[in-house]
């Protein structure tokens, strides 16, 4: 499975229907999700969120969306701040 | 001003300064700031309000974050799926 821990999922390059997935594995289990990106992923991420929603998971709401800024280290060893996003997904009650 | 109706921004192409400005105008009257974007655009909506919030205007905060899907019509004639956000700004209390 791509990227993930307990309840995240990270948005990375592979295909989005690989993430929602993933989410919807964690959904259906009764855990909320957090679907996590960074810089260019986050529009995938919105992606992801809005095809699991109104394709997959008709059940399923969003119940927050969180975006911020992280300062990461580029390959040449300069930080640098990139946004982030994080929408956490459950299902109806 | 890059593309704007009354409380709007809309991301597109320019620079992410270029946005960021028109955001402050708007704030700067009293007004709430409605920023708006499709598809790839998306990260740079963040980055926009991003920028603002921490480089710029320090007592500006996100009121809500709402994302969704567009049915557009290509250049081609066929309609497709595109994500959307709406990041709302305001200035603190």
């Amino acid at each position: 499975m791509p990227g993930k821990d307990d309840t995240s999922v990270y948005i990375g390059r592979r295909p989005t229907n690989n993430y929602v997935l993933a989410a919807m594995v964690m959904l259906n289990e009764g855990k909320e999700c957090v679907i996590k990106a960074r810089g260019r992923a986050i529009s995938h991420a919105v992606d992801v969120a809005e095809v699991l929603k109104n394709r997959f998971m008709h059940n399923v709401e969003v119940k927050g969306i969180v975006i911020g800024t992280e300062r990461l280290a580029g390959p040449d060893g300069k930080e640098s701040n990139v946004s982030s996003i994080e929408i956490t997904l459950c299902k109806r009650k």
